[in-house]
């Protein structure tokens, strides 16, 4: 996507050919600066420090991360320490763990020599596939886009409702519920974006409203308190979030909150998608309330939140009193009777097993006994 | 109620027996400092500062305001001065022009020597008749956490979720919403309390997490986005907010972000009880959704939120990117038909027109044409 007119991915490798470059997302909302990695341990810091986040960008930085170690030292055991070292930067993050296997892979079976040039060429199309993957399904969330805004008088936009974070900061292109957005933005649908500021991470506020303004898309950053009243009041036609896990039959485990969006989407009739990349589909799981196990993460998180001061540093204030305790459960689960429709790479599916099945037969076949 | 074992009201004569002692609430949740108010302007700016907050306590506030304006000139002409001073404070606080009026009233016949002591007698009773009614929802909101501990097993607190502060630092004690809290917790029944954070203003984390734990009542702060999560998951046990404003048919208009935990509730069969004297219920007014106006504020309680730094420093910080725009919709309305029961000074009404009139059978006379 394009900061102020210029279009970027999070990861690229830089103009010497070999050195990767992200951007340093540490210190979003107020600044985005390149970061150069020219390491393995710039990869891991990075990905440790969170200078880049979400799961497909973790996971791009990590393939790099090899790369980078393969410039020192090529031989089984280099890698082998390398793939260890990044795996763990970030131990629960699903993707990081895959693109370590799939670069592993890469390279086992060919000569050392050859090997540098295989990992760049496979963390690239690593990259490529999470954009292709992305893009697909901006594509199949554009015509819910194109069919709302049909219905709309001539000029009004289409106002979009989010939660959290599923932007193209936390991929590499496009972003998962932010991609139908995106496309249709850019061929000309007028579209608004009501971002849920998203506590206690602030995600929205910070990370979504950023990539939203630096593409030039309207949008308005609400307490997560406020998109009960939009709905009522008829000013939002969808809801799009992403999702972390969604269970065989589309249960949605997503960014705590997103239950009650989708509640009150569903009191006023209005449609609650979800987008997702299909490795994010938990086949194993069906009930997400009683079988995904929900992280519960410090209690300063809630506590204690960090701004720019009006003297432009970096600053974190208490919100609360002293001694008072401070429970922080990190995902909720949106049971699939509230979503209106999953948007995966290959389509929009319902959210039932059935609906999942009819998009993804393969998997009916895992299932038989 | 209690602030470390010691009671106290939020507004008291002092000990020299005609100077006004208040707490200064603007520096919740850190300090809690007590604040002399020993002219009418001290009184005056008390309230645009913010010093006091809350419907009752700004309207006990400006009483003695008319007391302290009083005893520097006790004629007619001084007295409307202080009523227009006192009123330019939060012109759309509407306990402030009651109470005012009431002062108004109780002093205009009488004659100048005798309005002094008339003036402290009426701003004593005006407190006490606001801590009465309160003790009166707190006893009928005591009666159904009484039945709810009765279902739990022995020991088991009963978990209260509250939004927002409806509590008794808004009032002169007890609080609305939580005056059953308190004396279920007085009484030896096992309460644990919720407690909504209540973004933008935070008035969950500062103020009403404050007030608990001072008195001792077990909480724990969370984010607005969690409340739909413990639902689902059997950890509250009802759920209990004040109101701004409650119309002849039972919808409620509170806080924002209210709607969407009367959604969660009523999707996990928790009941939704809101707390309020019946002086908050506009009569004039049937269709809360279409009927009550919602008060946008500033942008920058979204944007920006204020709380101490390390160095213990009252320090405010942004949230979001330069540039962002922000919407702050400061309430909601709940329909009534997401509301188990309004709990007011005379009892437990149906959240419906007939249960309003059942309680307050002489409001039916006012409709009738």
């Amino acid at each position: 996507m394009k900061i102020d007119g210029v279009h970027h991915r999070t990861i690229w490798v830089a103009d010497d050919g070999w050195s990767v470059e992200i951007f340093d997302q540490t210190r979003l909302p107020h600044e985005l600066t390149v970061a150069r990695l020219a390491t393995l341990e710039d990869a891991a810091n990075a990905i440790s420090d969170m200078q880049v986040r979400g799961a497909p960008l973790i996971g791009a930085t990590a393939a790099y991360g090899i790369c980078l170690a393969l410039r020192v030292d090529a031989s089984d055991a280099a890698i082998d320490r390398a793939y260890d070292r990044l795996l763990a930067t970030r131990p629960t993050a699903i993707n990081l763990r895959w693109a370590l296997d799939e670069m592993r892979a890469a390279l086992r079976n060919i000569a050392r020599e050859d090997r540098l040039a295989a990992a760049y060429a496979r963390a690239a199309q690593i990259c490529d596939d999470d954009v292709e993957i992305c893009a697909a399904i901006g594509r199949h969330g554009l015509e819910i886009l194109r069919r709302l805004a049909a219905d709309k008088p001539k000029g009004e936009p289409v106002n979009v409702l989010t939660h959290c974070n599923a932007g193209w900061l936390a991929t590499i292109d496009w972003g998962t519920a932010t991609a139908p957005i995106y496309m249709a933005h850019n061929e000309g649908i007028p579209v608004h974006v009501w971002v849920d500021e998203t506590r206690p991470r602030n995600q929205g506020a910070a990370i979504t409203a950023y990539e939203l303004g630096h593409h030039g898309v309207p949008h308005t950053v609400i307490a997560d308190n406020v998109g009960g009243h939009l709905m009522q009041q008829g000013m939002v036609d969808m809801c799009i979030t992403g999702t972390d896990r969604t269970t065989a039959s589309g249960d949605v485990a997503n960014k705590i909150g997103t239950y009650l969006k989708a509640l009150a989407a569903r009191d006023n009739d209005v449609p609650f998608y979800v987008a997702l990349p299909s490795t994010t589909i938990d086949w194993t799981v069906s009930d997400g309330l009683v079988e995904v196990p929900i992280e519960q993460r410090s209690g300063d998180e809630v506590a204690r939140i960090s701004g720019r001061t009006a003297a432009g540093d970096i600053e974190t204030v208490q919100l609360i009193p002293d001694g008072s305790p401070v429970a922080n459960y990190a995902f909720d689960v949106t049971p699939a009777r509230l979503v209106t429709g999953l948007i995966t790479e290959r389509g929009v599916a319902e959210a039932s097993a059935e609906g999942l099945l009819d998009l993804f037969p393969e998997r009916a076949e895992d299932k038989t006994p």
